[in-house]
């Protein structure tokens, strides 16, 4: 794990989200993405070598929107940036993390991604991701 | 907000969850400490420039004890660096953040804190801090 790349917060609106973050950072986000495969739209903070990604569902059944009604809005997730990410999958599946999907998909903002279920870390849904070429 | 300093996690057992998060990153944890104010054990993994801080309940009356009877264990909180605590607390309340304590108080890792209410932040408790003299 490098860093905390970023930390992800499920929002009902990103346009209200984006202005109360605006308000915190007191700067505005620096993108808005969506990504068709998780159904969610993403807002981007930086936030030191870290940011934070806003994220509002775009279809009744994206994660993001079942997550707000089981649970209302709030952190969602964890996100470290890893160098190598298929060699981190096999080295933390040894060490018992039960991994969602073992192939990596694209993620927001230029990533691969890989998520760990949350039983595997005390509650914590845990993004793996690296860079894309 | 200088960087996310660190990311609060519930835990309901320190010690079974330190093992996790030492297996998460490789490497140990660097400290344990206990706040007798908040009713709570830390303990704090260093990643990036920004930390993991596992939290365990001492009493029953414990916010984390409470967090953890609602809600399981999980993220509990993001905890910004700023370098003037009061000045970000009087521009944050003037930009309609509700402020849960108006006086720093003494966090660990000698820290002063104060905590936003997640009501104003979409479901997310945040902690401001700063450095300790």
């Amino acid at each position: 794990m490098e860093k905390i790349e970023h930390i992800g917060i499920a929002v009902k609106s990103i346009s209200e989200a984006n202005k109360t973050y605006e308000k915190l950072f007191g700067y505005e986000h620096y993108k808005t993405e969506s990504v068709d495969g998780e159904g969610v739209t993403t807002s981007f903070f930086t936030c030191g070598e870290s940011k934070i990604e806003l994220l509002e569902a775009t279809r009744k059944d994206s994660p993001i929107a079942k997550f707000i009604e089981k649970k209302g809005e709030g952190i969602h997730h964890i996100a470290f940036s890893v160098k190598n990410i298929k060699s981190e999958v096999d080295r933390l599946k040894k060490e018992g993390f039960v991994v969602l999907n073992e192939e990596p998909k694209k993620g927001a903002d230029n990533k691969w991604v890989v998520f760990l279920h949350p039983k595997s870390a005390h509650g914590v849904l845990i993004e793996l991701c690296q860079e894309r070429d």
